[in-house]
């Protein structure tokens, strides 16, 4: 099968189409996309090598349980033992001996065909089209921070990072009844933004003029930017007692003021992978718009021009269609 | 009359002795503790000029509600304003314009009278002797753990530092049900802490080989040591979607692996000042230590002394007897 694959550089190339074992299902990959985590792969991160993606909706095509074969799925992207203490909890994804699919030991969804344990699969509502179901994963991870930390109606929330997943995380948490500023640079993104009724605000042009932004205003911050700066933005406006969200998995080691930590009594808190069915459920209600935040979609032959064009500022979801060769 | 007095530089010296306002108290200090923080005031911490000392016992001598003339009381250290948003929740410690004795804008504790409003004042229970209600304030600062954070009998917990606050916040942690493990750099601190039953592991000796010390294997470590090497320790320590309490305030910014906070889903929580009520109630029923973790008394006239006594590695509370000169 054809698939993008990443060793010391990203290039499209023939594979072994894998098979499915015991308990597994091999499925067709419909559309795959592209993630922050992704690019970092390219830069090294987890030392990956071979086919990166862990996003993506498809069809099964073959499995031992037969009710799955012919269904559309979406599937969660940690494989686990299923018996240490972490999966008896339901928090697999913690699971010491893990495989994470296009992240550690488990080949991605930038491919024709890949394999997952039928425990990871979801059945997409038939309401749902696949242009909307490939966000199933991000929303997801969006949606734990819900799981994490309870949102009282009306929390003062700045999400700092106008990005895919900032701006998924900021509809996802207005749902949940934060009062939610966005806080970005990149024009196009943040007038998107306005256009689905968020206040957003340039982080360069207007942090320090601007009265919504006031030094320790915010009760709920979350940083979704991708880089230790947004970190520093993040601890200047949140309040005595409040919680900074840690979206991001940057290299650098971020430095930061532990004393303004203890002092005001902040709560910083890492936060990543989500429940599936919760970002299944707000996808078929339609109260996660994500029609707006698909910059393009390219062949899987096309894929590594797919990542150059994620370079672009302004450029939000990029799409493989990786059935597009056959 | 007298007072240890920071400018540029520490010395015992005659100031005016200061003045009860309307709702406040004039309190003649019985004993002084020094702190951690009064030697990072003392490296420049917070700009504070003046007298510095926050924790103290001492008998109130004038004050406009008579009924606390005459009662031996401990003090908060936060002066507050009473009424912005922060002080009606009952967590004046953040308000905003709030004055710190002896850390900002209000006269400390290292002097033979202080004021203090009424509000901040608690009595002392006649069974409990100045030796041990002195260390009210550092108590408190332990409890405050247990205000932000439930914790299940049995969590794992290790405290990384053995000094005056490390101990105390071991011992308040056990008492609420926690399994904990002390971690510190001074024999004559970990032979103290053996002798309160606890598990005791030198940070440098035995980290890396003590099986009681695997990765990972903590789901609460709380990090008192003052310096940034303890975060990464107890970063080291943490297991997934557990907490790492910080509480020192050191001043070199702390660098850290983000990837692993978001990854693993840590929460670090910054803690500060706790209740007075709850640590004078344990401090009355006796179950935490604090004679062994007197290290010496010194007079006032000796305060200088007494901060270069502290520099002693295995040195613990210091205290200054502020009447020692009348």
């Amino acid at each position: 099968m054809r698939a993008l694959y990443f060793d010391d550089r990203l290039s499209v190339r023939e594979v072994p189409r894998p098979k499915a074992a015991l308990g597994e299902a091999l499925i067709r990959v419909n559309l795959a996309g592209i993630c922050g985590t992704d690019r970092q792969i390219l830069k090294g991160y987890a030392g990956f090598r071979g086919v990166p993606g862990h996003e993506f909706v498809g069809e099964v095509i073959e499995c031992d349980s037969l009710t799955w074969v012919g269904k559309r799925v979406v599937g969660e992207i940690n494989i686990t033992c299923g018996h240490c203490n972490w999966c008896r909890r339901g928090l697999g994804r913690h699971c010491a001996s893990r495989a994470v699919m296009g992240i550690i030991q488990w080949q991605g969804t930038f491919a024709e065909f890949i394999t997952l344990p039928i425990a990871n699969l979801h059945l997409v509502p038939a309401s749902v089209p696949d242009e909307v179901a490939v966000f199933t994963e991000p929303v997801a991870a969006a949606c734990e921070i819900l799981e994490q930390l309870p949102i009282a109606a009306g929390t003062r929330t700045a999400v700092i990072g106008a990005g895919r997943l900032g701006l998924l995380i900021a509809q996802v948490l207005r749902h949940a009844g934060a009062e939610v500023t966005i806080i970005g640079r990149s024009a196009a993104k943040l007038d998107l933004a306005r256009s689905w009724r968020f206040c957003a605000v340039h982080s360069e042009r207007d942090v320090s003029s601007n009265r919504e932004l006031s030094p320790k205003s915010f009760s709920l911050v979350v940083e979704a930017t991708g880089s230790p700066e947004g970190l520093d933005l993040a601890l200047r406006l949140i309040e005595p007692r409040g919680t900074v969200v840690m979206k991001s998995t940057f290299h650098q080691p971020a430095k930061f003021d532990t004393a303004k930590l203890v002092v005001d009594e902040i709560t910083l808190l890492g936060s990543r992978c989500g429940n599936f069915e919760k970002a299944l459920d707000l996808l078929k209600a339609g109260v996660i718009y994500t029609q707006g935040m698909i910059s393009k979609i390219f062949s899987l032959e096309e894929g590594v021009e797919a990542f150059k064009y994620l370079e672009n500022p302004g450029c939000l979801k990029v799409l493989l269609a990786t059935q597009s060769t056959i």
